[in-house]
């Protein structure tokens, strides 16, 4: 292994100075207090939920002028505090973006997503690049106790979008508890769904895929669906029930759209579950009488906890699963938010802070880019 | 065991001959099929379905004029069609009013109530006092198949309310899947609340009782409730939360009203579950950021099958469960209608077939009617 | 659909006349009751269970001299009695062999092969080739009960061995409680294993293949298994552990030896789950510290229900599993014994009543013979 | 509170000189690492484990003449680390012994009893009392990761017997999935029996305690059990099947028996689960057919986690779970160990440090000490 370089005194960062004002900036290397590790990002992916926090719609995040956000990183440890004992500088790790408290009931069995004392800081709890500081920058600081260990053949690129839209998919098609042999409807095929068609079918599930942009069915189709229906063509729910027999025993739903989660009541087979993993704000009306008298159930699930990413990261070491990514360097990070906000993103955008290597690898047709595309940026 | 005597040629009925237009009549009493037992109704008891069936809003009952409702019927067998090996005459019954077509998938599996091919009747599927005539007269036929013994230490009466109110409530609870020493709400506490009280209370469940009405929550109380809150005089979500430090695991919605499903939600503890059993019509609005962000599951749950059944019927058996009761006459049933439609009945009316022997057990002081109350009528 | 000819009055039959003495005879063709079905038997697979009933060792078997077994029979329906509505003349059925009293709590549930009252015929239990007539004959009885349609793309001969070696194995599998990407472990690549390692596969399980010869190991790996160790040349549980960092999650041990079975507790890994699902005789000593230290499970795994057959025939139909097949004519009866005595079946022995058709479908190369091979009979 | 003393520079200490030689004697206080809390022992209590230990049988005890036993012991926190934030001075507290190395498949969940790294000092796992000096001292070092707050309404003497030996038959019971209204057997009255019959009355079961003393069987009755049996008088599996129809759908062997395992098996309803929590040497032969045909589950379960500590202290602190406990001096250590030898214990012994302070609780006969009772020495 080569010997890990002294972190330097500055690096760069984009930082929030006010809701939709983003900017690159030089900012001082943090030093790990004695229960943190320092990490050298590689990657850092871009959700969602960052354009939330763009916009300054994100209730706990540090004040402006000094917030730097991003939660999906990769990297490599560059310095630990003087009580960490698991990592040492040069490994290969990922983060775990929503830590727990450690101390409620549901951090007690691992379910710390759903912490009791979640995003209160006095019970010690942190969210990287929500509550504190994250990887859309070239080092960040965490807590040991929620990085996890890159499986040693899977590259960063490949591991960034999945420890947050791969984890969450994943773990989406397990709360639905549908079996192997069974159907599952992946309601929306973009970034989140693209993922879920792969783990469904991975899990030995039938995969209805139901997307409105017939190049995304086209594509589910590829990755394995095996059957997919474009619900601006037909009634989602008829038609899936038609197909079936009776309805999907799973529904996942990745669009974040009233309508999505509307029609995902009635693709259900009764007796089924229809598990929501997106954060839209608003209500969503479920009809009564066919919830009860069908037996269904509707879950919320959030993300995943340290097991679910060591199995999603699994899956993806075995070779079946794997994330459409577009790469781009940090500089590009307002050209990013603005294809977010107008849902011009077709694969996962992923900030590439290897720039000398990557090229490096490029020239080789490394495996690690075999299917990243080096996005456009302006 | 006294000699069975053979079954008479007419019987009284109550027949509904329109929209709130029932009438006890004169009626053939019905010859068992092959594969059909006759029953000599005991007890029926009466529901909030019923209303829906004399109202005409139930949709798939038999024309006006021929039938007969009722759905919580017990007795003792009759007469039994020449396939029938399973049941004697004298043998004391209950129905399981919810029938399955026993070959889809649901049904290879006892979960009947969520048949596939519900209400089909070409398919095989037929519910007692609902599809078919039923127990609101002095004789009905049944399916073998969906008939149970009467334990035998368990009084006719006493299993009346139980097979339909006491199976709904326990089924719930079940499907909270909150364990024995957490806390479960139980909201709603007349007919079938005043039941899910106790059953949880056996299951060894904490119970948090809410209810508008005071009398009820002193009854609730009485019954074992931990905790009761009137939700007419404090919120009831913020109230159970910090009594329970977060929520309770389980909530059971048992009133039929949209403002009690929407403060279930409310009182759910992160990851827990809530359990919905009334039908009333009508949407339910979920806020998905706090159902996503809380992991929280949201359940349909259908009375409940034969394995339901005898545990059910078996915690009453032990003396764990006892429903209040009102006994009243074939003769009171548009005077029970009339109520059901006002809301005034705080406990189960059920009506009794066995005026008779009734009286004999009255004057002997017999367990049957120790906490059984003949009601007024008129 | 072509018309269904009357039954004739006599057919062949396999009749045990004492131990280890089986004749083909002609017998009368029994006529249904109110409440059977008569199926003109297609096939009929022989397994390990016909072994011991041939050899006299099993418990409730009619007298010899008269009784035919053969317990894994397809065919169509030839008549039905007058109280059965769910079957029609043609209809292409198979047989679940172990049904149950329909009243215990196990039958309540489904779980009828582990009836409480099995083999008690006074409960109205029977087993189709173990307690009444079975399918080594042109004609047999059963109960509609236990009566299943074989799915529509699914050929007889490719169901008949799955209705007890296939669902036996598969469920074997669920038992094991293994998620998709976790490891299992298949002991034994014979007439089970062969079909548990195409099973595993396709509920997304890695897939550790166990056998003392590597032939079969070749099959398993032809089969998809992702690992073959030979238990003869190596210890299978350092081997497995070494393998799979810890052992696999489930072991499923199909080879009804002793040793086997020991060696299947050192294979798993901690708090996993060793099923058992033969029925050699004899104690299996479980080492006591292991097993509480380690949290592992072991488990017996009687055959399986309706829902295990529906979806073990259904994974048939999706092509995922193929029985390994050897065709065979009743007149071969006691030369397939004869092999079964000595171990030397290396696929399943089908016995054949429909040579006609099979003659005619052979010269046309049709789907049915793609894998099955017509055996040798001397 | 009162203001907590700084630790004085040596304590009193029970240490191991050689197999059967454990001597108090003088040892300096430890000082707290960064990552480590240092507590005051209020009570410990001793067990068959300690037996082991004691006789020089377990495996990775550190070298004799300093090593310290005691698992069970609670405590005040008197001094915590530089990075420790979740325990201040003053805190009471109890400890978790069987920690893990937080990073396997099991540990992620939760499950460290199962840890793939037990035992293993160098990925970081540690034992109190066993691997690492333990409770028999008035001072103890501990992982803040594996220490848990003692209830406010439970008192240190009441924690310390329930921390071992009542979460191991609590996580047991609760490893038979027995449900509400099912039967449970507790096979063996005594230390963890007594236990075991509180926590499944509690957990809404019914219970057959088996024993074979008399006055233990008496005391299983006095503390709910609703059916006992003498096995030496009667055959216990028989005896069992016949008083509830068929076997306890769990078994609690807690008796470290051959004989009581092997009867176990007998006791079990079909498709029930027999639950092992003891640690005797040897091998326990299971009846294959038994198994198989019976569906049934033999399961090991090693203490539990922080969630069953958690769960089995709010028993206690609801009343429903109370310990016998035998009060006894550090200086009796030799006295105990006698007894425990001769099997001569009839209730947990426990060890009390806080003489002064039980004197005065003594006087004023404080709720602490309404059952325990200080028992002879010598």
């Amino acid at each position: 292994m080569a010997a890990i370089p002294n972190p330097p005194e500055t690096m760069r960062a984009a930082v929030l100075f006010g809701p939709g004002d983003i900017r690159v900036t030089e900012k001082p290397v943090p030093s790990p207090g004695p229960d943190e590790v320092l990490v050298r990002v590689a990657m850092c992916g871009t959700c969602g939920t960052d354009l939330k926090i763009f916009d300054g719609h994100f209730p706990q995040t540090p004040p402006f002028g000094q917030f730097t956000p991003g939660h999906e990183w990769t990297g490599t440890v560059a310095a630990v505090g003087s009580s960490v004992d698991e990592f040492a500088p040069g490994d290969r790790v990922c983060i775990e973006a929503h830590s727990g408290c450690g101390r409620c009931d549901n951090c007690l069995t691992g379910r710390y997503t759903a912490c009791l004392n979640y995003a209160n800081p006095a019970k010690g709890h942190r969210a990287t690049g929500m509550t504190v500081d994250g990887g859309f920058a070239e080092y960040v600081l965490a807590d040991p106790d929620y990085v996890a260990h890159i499986p040693k053949d899977l590259a960063a690129t490949e591991a960034a979008p999945l420890i947050c839209a791969g984890i969450t998919t994943y773990k989406g098609i397990k709360q639905t508890e549908a079996k192997p042999g069974q159907w599952i409807t992946i309601s929306g095929c973009g970034g989140l769904g693209h993922l879920g068609i792969q783990y469904a079918k991975a899990m030995g599930l039938l995969v209805c895929a139901v997307d409105v942009d017939d190049a995304k069915l086209a594509h589910a189709k590829r990755l394995g669906a095996d059957l997919t229906i474009n619900a601006k063509h037909e009634d989602p729910g008829s038609a899936v029930k038609k197909a079936t027999n009776g309805g999907t025993h799973g529904v996942l739903i990745t669009a974040p759209s009233l309508i999505a989660f509307k029609q995902g009541i009635g693709m259900i087979r009764k007796r089924g579950t229809c598990v929501l993993v997106g954060l839209p704000p608003g209500e969503f009306p479920v009809p009564l009488f066919d919830v009860v008298a069908n037996c269904i159930t509707v879950r919320g699930s959030f993300v995943g906890n340290r097991e679910d990413m060591a199995e999603s990261l699994d899956f993806a070491v075995k070779g079946k699963v794997r994330a459409d990514i577009e790469l781009q360097p940090l500089s590009a990070i307002n050209y990013i938010f603005k294809r977010l906000e107008h849902g011009d993103v077709a694969a996962r955008v992923v900030l590439d802070f290897s720039t000398a290597e990557l090229s490096a690898t490029r020239s080789t047709g490394a495996k690690e880019l075999v299917h990243a595309q080096y996005g456009d940026n302006q």
